[in-house]
């Protein structure tokens, strides 16, 4: 993993040229989040009016640094901008994100600005970063100079054309108590673009799951071929706008993207593998459902609850999303009756009925007998888990923090999905916590749990796909 | 509003047969929630091996009571409610409700049993409501047999074939700070019927929504009879399952009902004009737009937020969801564009980027355009609002608490639907909890305040269309 997107992504020190404390300024919010994120590389404000920056030594201009310089980060306005990119190139730095906008997305003019920028760029072999775009993230050197405080390390890439669709990712981060690999606002991307980030990313340890917001690019057959990469490696989920022609209208006064670009853009989303998406909160809960869970063998799922209106909720839902709820074999029924009251169906979906609100372990019994049996790839528990206590007695509270501690050992033993719906997922609750903790997403929508794993299959089916459709490499002699 | 109903959902006094104090069962649960909710009217505990229960006197038969009873509780087994429900007819009783389950839904023997029940409540006018059903709560009286404590008055009634699905509409309620008129269980339903409770509720001056979670009924022609005469009225929103294959078998084995009863109810639901939704959390939210929101009179949406990724979403979203969002005359915009920073769209999608942030008062003045505008039926807001005080500082919430009152003073003068997307929903914000209290939904899914804004613009030409349809009473001479 070399090449100057690794010193880009991974610097040893970074000049910040803009670097402000005027609260409230979009440099200053950079500024603050680099220094006080405990970046771990050395960091020189640029200001030519200031002394000291948030308490650190400030420069006129990078040339003035006694150091090497491996990234620069641009808060200062158009015109000012290539004589900046210039003097970095002098400065022998890798790369030069360029947090600035109003340049190629307003008009001519800044275009003008845009190609002069490539030009010493291109010649120099200085990496550039937006402009327009909102910053970076990188967990392992914990460089955040995003302007949005308070990132963690965790599992998750993401790469935005979107300032705002980071902040809500960043946000339900931190309601989901996880973080992120990389985050990355790729802007006007003008020198490195998608494709580019995709190849760093594959390769990348700390990356499970790519997370995509896109508007418009250029170069469909780029995409392509990097997303056919990626997949059989990592799983991507791409939030892709302009699929009407309201939201092709709001993404050209956005990004200045074109029209045309859904239909390529959507072709390589689909012919690569990629998971869709249309809403942020949608994007974080299916790339949790692929980093968390196992792949499984097929699209056949039971469906388990303690309530038949919520399995026949589950079951249609479920086959709206192309998955399968097979009739248990007689000899799976069989040796799942037991744990039911008299009467229950077993068939699948299964009833436990009342049961389960006064001894959640038998959840895990029946979930047992689904993970051994070969006619199960994944298991949907829907339903009130982690309530039983709320409406039944609180004692009930113990038995289902047992039960989520058998059904996370379920699946590691087993190595099949398992999925929750509970009424109650936002409830605070200690049950559903040791759940997503180890490793099991719960959801308040039923309907979010079948999404999710329908993403699954398609992911093991794309990945299955892409990797047949490889060429195959020549035998040794 | 007189009729049986009446009396049977506003009962005087109720017996309880087969009242519990044995903790954890279901006799138990409806007995102390009827007890301890506080209703209006006498209670009269039935059960022949007790002096009393939770410390009200408790009585052999309805027969030995010294008063007259309007409404009869029954949870007992299934071989002795014939007898009981004698007993009832002959004490004068309006209505039975029956909550044990086991009868017709599992068989021939259970059938036998309901046709009796009938014989006797037939010829002596007695309603039957269930078997096999939850209970019910009427918010006026207090009146909560539900089992399920802690609910609370407020706008919705709910008609239900699942205990479940009603349990996680009491939890939402609880989590949203609202409650209902009443919550019927219907079960069974061979006495009263789905029709029934409609042309009940119509007329309820307590209710003004109303949820319906449907498995099978029989008898379509009356449901589309009532439910045209309902939707002039006051909006349904049904969640009918059975809708696939998988979902037919889980509904059968849970209710009995039929696979053929589908197409039925759909298109009973569908000439209607109900709303339709797949899960409890949209039928909850859906049925909260109908209820706060006035009626817009078109499907013309303005978008407004200050991040461009979160306009495209909303746009995209809108679109799909059969509104438009047209392009604002030049009028408008020259009326909007001082609002917004230098060069940001004023077309719709409105974007008034990094200035919301730090001074949300904008959000309103845009929006006020809007409601001004004969353009514009209903403003659908994006992004963060609500959390601005988190990204940029905390004096900024004070200013967000002030155009959230704006917000709905805007809606109170012009009467056109305001919906609200934010990350921040859950964020127990108080920006967000104004505009909630103050009749303006907030929720975390764009996706859903499109759905929600397409609910209000179907509900509002339904009503046309289903009032146009009817017969034109003759003039008078």
């Amino acid at each position: 993993m070399g090449g100057p997107l690794h010193d880009v992504l991974n610097p040893r020190s970074i000049a910040i040229i803009g670097a402000s404390e005027v609260p409230g300024k979009a440099a200053e919010r950079r500024t603050r989040s680099l220094i006080q994120g405990g970046y771990r590389g050395r960091i020189y404000p640029i200001n030519p009016k200031r002394e000291t920056i948030f308490s650190i030594k400030a420069y006129p201009s990078v040339l003035d640094i006694d150091d090497t310089i491996d990234l620069a980060v641009v808060v200062i306005p158009p015109r000012f901008i290539p004589g900046a990119v210039e003097e970095c190139a002098r400065k022998g730095a890798k790369g030069v994100v360029i947090i600035t906008a109003g340049l190629g997305e307003t008009g001519e003019e800044g275009k003008g600005i845009e190609a002069q920028i490539m030009e010493i760029a291109s010649s120099a072999g200085v990496c550039i970063i937006g402009p327009n775009c909102s910053g970076m993230f990188s967990g392992a050197a914990r460089m955040n100079f995003l302007g949005i405080p308070g990132l963690e390390k965790g599992p998750y890439a993401v790469i935005a054309q979107s300032g705002n669709v980071i902040d809500s990712l960043s946000y339900y981060a931190k309601v989901r108590e996880t973080g992120f690999s990389r985050i990355i606002s790729i802007g006007n991307a003008i020198g490195v673009r998608l494709p580019d980030y995709l190849h760093y990313l594959r390769e990348d340890p700390d990356t499970k799951v790519i997370m995509l917001y896109i508007e418009g690019i250029t170069g469909g057959d780029k995409l392509i071929q990097a997303l056919r990469e990626t997949i059989p490696v990592k799983p991507v989920v791409a939030l892709k706008v302009g699929r009407t022609q309201a939201g092709v209208r709001a993404a050209a006064s956005h990004t200045g993207s074109l029209a045309g670009d859904d239909l390529i853009i959507s072709a390589a989303l689909e012919q690569a593998g990629a998971a869709r998406v249309s809403n942020v909160d949608e994007l974080f809960d299916i790339a949790e459902v692929l980093a968390c869970c196992p792949a499984p063998r097929g699209n056949r799922v039971a469906i388990v609850s303690e309530g038949g209106g919520d399995n026949a909720i589950a079951a249609d839902n479920a086959e709206r999303h192309g998955l399968q709820v097979p009739i248990l074999s007689r000899e799976i029924q069989d040796r799942i009756r037991p744990f039911l009251l008299e009467g229950m169906p077993a068939g699948n979906p299964i009833d436990y009925g009342g049961t389960a609100e006064e001894n959640p372990p038998v959840i895990a019994q029946c979930c047992r007998v689904c993970m051994e049996s070969d006619e199960v790839d994944a298991i949907y528990v829907t339903g009130f888990f982690g309530g039983f206590k709320e409406i039944i007695a609180s004692h009930v509270g113990e038995l289902e923090e047992q039960t989520a501690y058998e059904l996370l050992a379920l699946v590691r033993k087993y190595r099949k999905p398992l999925l929750v719906n509970s009424s109650f997922a936002r409830g605070g609750i200690k049950a559903l916590e040791i759940l997503r903790t180890g490793g099991i997403p719960v959801f308040e929508s039923s309907e979010r749990v079948a999404q999710g794993m329908a993403a699954l299959v398609k992911y093991a089916r794309d990945r299955e796909r892409v990797l047949r459709a490889r060429p195959i490499a020549s035998e040794p002699n």
